[in-house]
């Protein structure tokens, strides 16, 4: 695995996001949750975009075979605006995914095959679950372009990650600095937590130990 | 058990639900989720329609005896309209229920005593979880009606089909032709997947399996 | 452990509900969801209440530096409007409140740090998940006030309950007479579910053992 995304999967989705903070960086996605439990995710963006039919075609399209041409080591980002009455993920696309060795998915919209999803534990992170097929309903738009979430761009290439509290994306010129700030957050958060375990209480471990600015070495 | 409920549990609501799609008819139900893991179900529609008070009832009526008129085999469809302030479901039914051999309940609305449904694997499926009871809060409208969830009409008898992607309903007179076509698409899906974990590509596999009509014979 | 939470914990939040219906008290609190399975959680109510920075603050204040008075039995209500956008709860809290022996916490907002809160088994309960911090966020505008949750008043001291169904407030006042109504009807339960076990019809039980007023004794 790419040594960066195996500095990334040291944190938590928290730290990162309170080194995101610091930097003054948007990069959480509200709303996705993971399928399978004690998830930790982490890859290079792929994005692709969905859009809805507003006729029903006469012919079906494999709206899903960009996968063919996404690289190992990636995050799948695939946006479909958030529906929730149509899937665009599903148990062929994680075979195939776990087959190239994807390091996981995140769907702006429905899933289905959660069952077999679950026991596979392959990396998801869905805003809705159901079993109605996206065929005929969405068609492929763009693969490998600017997605938004929420508001919060994603470019190809962007460090994605996820855990059991949700998913976030990282810019990727910014990868190196969050790295820095999550390693003296996490180092913040340990002094505090065996102070207080140790009976300080609380306001005095955080002022101790620059709780206003645990991105600082200290 | 009966056949046709035997046959119907072979195949899971994403195969189910592309042969309704191949025959432009909505079976799907939008925002019902199982309570119980790994949960399969399906059963003849014995509908309920409750309805709200507009004023607190002077005495309390037993709104859920209806429950004494269930055939085994059955899956009880409550319709209170996806209510959250209000069960119409809780463990004496849920007990009843087992008792008689029934085969599990949609409840278009909130449940109660989860922790007990739990443990009893008794197939449900909701919109909410909460525990204030419907008692004087609803009146049972209606049994064996017509009930429309999310826009898509359940008749009486018609086949319902749960689990862990959501729930369906197949009109009783298409459950046939909706069991061959999953059959096929069955077929189809399971060669696509072989193909794959072969190595073959996705856009490759599905073009030799005929993807884009996968409930024809091949 | 206090005399009167060891007495509510005897029942569950379905028999409390109900006892509180039979009183004309509202206390069911919509919306609020366990984190950890198998839960049952009891305590004084110590309220906190936040609210949103209208412009982003030039120094970090410790908003949770609440905690360190809060004492041993208190279930804290964390109210942050029931916003999904930042958490105001996460694992140093809970490492905190474990501690202190605090019995559990509701937040009204978001909460972090879910993998850690599950492992700990501590008694959380929210209405969303996220991972991105409110520090800077929002402030701590008051504690040990009365705060509204769905438009249920919740007064400090009052007995907080949550199950696997949810979380509801006794106003302290109550809390003797909502015991006594919950103890019969929870034996007017018990005798229904016998009853039906036995194969009596659901109608004829709740008839014999007055389902329609369950908290008399009988």
């Amino acid at each position: 695995m790419n040594n960066l995304i195996q500095k990334f999967l040291i944190y938590d989705s928290a730290e990162i996001s309170d080194a995101l903070d610091s930097l003054n960086i948007d990069g959480a996605l509200l709303g996705l949750k993971p399928i399978v439990g004690n998830v930790k995710m982490c890859g290079y963006a792929f994005t692709v975009k969905y859009a809805q039919y507003q006729v029903k075609p006469l012919e079906a399209h494999g709206a899903a075979n960009y996968i063919d041409d996404v690289p190992a080591g990636s995050v799948i980002v695939v946006d479909n605006a958030g529906s929730d009455n149509a899937t665009t993920w599903g148990d062929i696309l994680t075979r195939v995914a776990l087959n190239k060795h994807i390091n996981g998915t995140v769907v702006n919209g429905a899933v289905r095959d959660i069952e077999f999803i679950i026991q596979s534990k392959y990396p998801l992170f869905t805003k809705h679950i159901y079993m109605r097929s996206g065929k005929n309903r969405v068609y492929l738009e763009n693969t490998m372009c600017n997605v938004t979430i929420n508001q919060v761009v994603i470019k190809p290439g962007d460090i994605i990650f996820g855990d059991m509290n949700g998913v976030l994306v990282v810019p990727v010129e910014y990868a190196k600095e969050v790295l820095n700030r999550a390693y003296n957050i996490k180092q913040t958060e340990e002094k505090i937590i065996q102070a207080v375990t140790d009976g300080m209480a609380l306001s005095e471990a955080r002022t101790l130990y620059r709780y206003d600015k645990p991105w600082l070495q200290n």
